[in-house]
């Protein structure tokens, strides 16, 4: 059965114990957020998803969405659920005060974002959407469009898209064709087919903003020249209701795996009336901002997943009887032992684990980053949070998206052959899961943005950021009597790391092909030692937290196994990851391209 | 798009070139086996599953099995898919001549499963299921049944299931309840309800003859008194008709995540008349010899899905147009390259390929060394057989529906966002292999057979039986001019693989648990040992081949740089499974169950 329980234990401890909450209230336009106030929103949206989202899930996978004349229908359901969801505020969660949000840092709201998805993927792109819009517009928007636009965005009764995919491009957006003719009021005739778009026609809110890609008249080729524009699919009236319907319109949804209850349209733009976002030619920098936030975002929907697909194998794990322990009966009373007290089932359960609160915590260090990054007052700090975010975002899409689809997958295994049958459940936490490591960039494209992009970066500068604070917990905590090993195995994946970037960074030079070659396992390895360092830290924090635990122990004695498991069992990849990297080019492109 | 081409010249080349194809005649009931009589099977039955089974793949996924009154129909096509699949000699294949068959050995018969399954896996399990039941009939039943049965079963116009599973147990079969009343006429009462019973039900043979699994009344409480019996649909008549109906019926079938042209039935047995097979009790060892020959089957499938979606990502990167090469554009004519230029993409394209192409090897091994144990003569070499089928049958099963659902996935990324779409047809594959990984013992009771059946089985023959001709190869070739690196990088798997045995042969002597532990990582690092091992066979068949290739020097170049790539990229995961494995099983068993 689909079962999820808001990790508000586990949320806390990220929050306050690993990261402090105390110096939040500074990185916030909330002025007094006190860790009491921040636990019980986590609180709110935690019963919003268990209460409200959750028992949606399953209903709007098997009902899915439906176009008729140009209207999508969301499923039974979904419509009173998203307006619960603005009359509780959470649309306006994380915007600014002055377009009537609440202000609230990142680091509260990707907690947010992960309750939601958990309990409903389909159902959180909706507002996930909204929110990249939000984030393009506010950064790259005219004052006259923020004004009309961000406050609807922020109360929920807008939404909103990114309309980049076309058929023939995706990846390579500097192909698009959709057009952008100004005319003599200041305003553009949007006109083109964009494919792919979440949310681009629904009937949760009055309007939807969509946020388009297109050329200009006088654009140069290739992706220096494209611009962004707003085009509403009703356009405001002087006093800001939904007006005229524009010149936009759904002409199928796709049948897809899974996020079935998304509508995912394809839009024909036909002289629809639109506005300019940012310089002329410079879209895809603009359509940047919203794509960074996505990305992580993203990437939370993978933490999201490995959470709920955990939580539901442990509830079968402890209910399914069958066979007994290999140390003898542990419930002899039973026909049967639980399938929990076998070691494989325990592996399988703890590396879902793993990655759900490794992912977690290392979620949280970037939110804390974003957060200096934007309300942060020094400059070095706000520089550092700048490389870190840079750096982190690929490694937080690609690696959360890549364990959410293997966590949902050991869910399925684990439930054996009633994890394959629908009515349980936990087979649609693979097939949803499976988008987020294609769309908002694939997970190839992400190692190639981490290789290409921001390993070489100010000559290494966003890399040293990184493996500094770990090279010092390293050096504090190595001779610690109860880290050491755990801290012996962190030091041995970083050093695999640290040659590895070296073999890219001296080939990749010579051969950008080299680069290219390396990246995917160059990802994979970065992610891993990011997630030893955030479960040595863990493990730190628990260890210190254990003699005054009292009724807590078997919370803090949880991490420290789990950290202890995640060193031994998972960790040790990083040098099978290193070999291959070493290896290089020759193996791929020796093979005849005629021969595949 | 789901594309297909069988392939015909990869079969050739295991057969003749790597294995041998001279013995194979005095390896079957077919005295004049040639090699071309094999070619020619082969052919067609590449065009069988190309022209009639292919086309069926997709519209069989959207429109599934529907039930009424007990009715189950399969979808459009498939009855006169059927029809076509006996009236070719299909399901009579491998069987024996005195029952009708063609008495192939199953080193031709693996071939042409992986054809059919490659091409429509739901329609594969309908013959599958039967081709159980045939085996285990021929080798427990009484000459009666035999002569009643097996040629129905050969021809095709009856077919089999094998009836295990009860709702509370799967893998714990000692639990079951199905029960079976002796009558006075030698014939059985059986009642129970069964669930996840493949073609339990369905509309494309006259009669069908249900295996069940079923407790006698004096039996033995667990799986030592569970007898096996054989329950047709329809009562034969006097001159083998079908006759009086049965008293078994199907009640519901599953709505499942993949395989959904398959009927997976739950059937209610009421009284219905059946007949032991076999001695009372021994039930358990009856249904094995059904089970062994389908978990090598199972695997099979994995390779087969392995092998389409290979072939539909190669279709797919070659046309695909996006972005340019890091080296340069290759076709400045076009608006973009195809993406097949990309090392990543090659990398995974290459991936999915020596999955397929290694597994194939391994398999047509397997399957040599069970035509040496039906019909070889000498006694020492059919023990070997006997060793080396025992060792490989759990590594078959998991590892290639590992690798199969892995390169399911593989495909969807390669298609990027289309990938996700059900009308390109690649989202099927994951969803197909999936349940693979679960059916006829999940993937994670395979590694406890290996460590806890096998790895110990005579003092370690099984093991010695296979480590002795990889050491020996090893040793020839060590020093080859141009095998040299391949075989060091074999050598380091297999002394991580012998390390690792010892280390749980020890540890699990004192603890079973540590075996337990140790077991689905050193079920993986075994597998890859053994790909590799294939490999490396392979390559050097190759490069002999290559000086007169003429024509074909393409293939065996690519076969060479196939297995350079498994060699650098994939078998360095040895030593981190080693490493995994060495680590013990504490960080699983330490763990509290009450805070999972």
């Amino acid at each position: 059965m689909q079962i999820y329980k808001a990790p508000l234990r586990d949320m806390r401890f990220v929050l306050h114990e690993v990261f402090g909450s105390a110096d939040l209230a500074k990185l916030s336009s909330e002025v007094d957020l006190q860790p009491e106030l921040i636990d019980s929103i986590l609180e709110e949206a935690g019963k919003l998803a268990e209460q409200v989202l959750l028992p949606l899930n399953a209903s709007g996978d098997e009902e899915g969405c439906h176009l008729e004349n140009g209207v999508v229908r969301t499923p039974k359901g979904f419509k009173e659920a998203y307006a619960k969801f603005c009359a509780g505020g959470w649309t306006a969660l994380a915007c600014d005060r002055e377009y009537g949000g609440q202000g609230l840092p990142e680091s509260v709201n990707k907690f947010v974002e992960e309750m939601i998805c958990s309990a409903n993927l389909s159902f959180g792109l909706y507002p996930g959407l909204s929110r990249g819009a939000y984030l393009a517009l506010r950064h790259h928007g005219a004052d006259e469009l923020k004004k009309r636009y961000l406050p609807k965005l922020a109360e929920g009764t807008w939404s909103g898209t990114m309309c980049l995919t076309e058929a023939h491009c995706g990846t390579d957006l500097g192909m698009l064709r959709t057009k952008a003719v100004p005319r003599d009021d200041g305003s553009f005739a949007i006109s083109g087919n964009k494919i792919f778009i979440s949310a681009g026609e629904h009937d949760l809110t009055e309007n939807i903003i969509h946020l388009v890609l297109a050329r200009l008249p006088d654009a140069p080729a290739g992706s220096k020249g494209i611009s962004l524009f707003l085009v509403p699919k009703f356009l405001p009236t002087s006093d800001n209701k939904p007006g005229t319907r524009n010149g936009v319109l759904c002409t199928a949804i796709e049948h897809k795996m899974g996020i079935k209850a998304s509508a995912t349209c394809q839009l024909t733009f036909e002289n629809a009336t639109g506005w300019l976002v940012g310089a002329p030619h410079r879209g895809l920098a603009a359509m940047f901002t919203m794509m960074n936030s996505e990305r992580l975002s993203v990437g939370i929907q993978g933490l999201a997943i490995s959470e709920a697909a955990y939580q539901s194998a442990v509830v079968y794990a402890r209910e399914r009887l069958q066979g007994r322990s290999l140390a003898g009966a542990q419930h002899p009373e039973k026909p049967a032992d639980p399938i929990i007290v076998h070691p494989d089932v325990r592996r399988m359960l703890l590396t879902m684990r793993a990655y759900a609160e490794g992912c977690r915590a290392l979620g949280a260090w970037v939110a804390r980053a974003l957060d200096t990054l934007e309300y942060g007052k020094d400059p070095a700090l706000r520089q550092q949070a700048e490389d870190f975010t840079a750096l982190m975002t690929p490694i937080v899409k690609a690696l959360f998206t890549d364990f959410g689809f293997e966590a949902a997958n050991i869910g399925v295994q684990i439930h054996g052959g009633h994890g394959y049958i629908r009515d349980h459940g936990v087979e649609q936490y693979v097939r949803d899961a499976r988008i987020a490591m294609i769309y908002e960039g694939t997970n190839g494209i992400q190692a190639l943005d981490l290789v290409g992009r921001k390993l070489g970066a100010h000559n290494g500068r966003l890399l040293r950021g990184f493996f500094h604070p770990i090279a010092e917990f390293i050096a504090a905590h190595k001779t610690h009597p109860k880290l050491a090993s755990m801290v012996g195995a962190l030091e041995k994946a970083l050093g695999a790391l640290q040659l590895a970037t070296a073999t890219i960074a001296e080939a990749g030079l010579r051969d950008a092909e080299e680069a290219g070659a390396a990246a995917s396992e160059y990802l994979r390895l970065f992610g891993l030692v990011a997630l030893g360092f955030m479960w040595a830290r863990m493990a730190k924090v628990a260890l210190e937290a254990l003699p005054t635990a009292h009724g807590e122990a078997a919370f803090y004695h949880a991490k420290l196994v789990t950290a202890r498991f995640y060193m031994e069992r998972i960790l040790p990849q990083a040098g099978a990851l290193y070999l291959a990297i070493k290896s290089g080019k020759q193996a791929m492109m020796a093979f005849d391209e005629a021969a595949f």
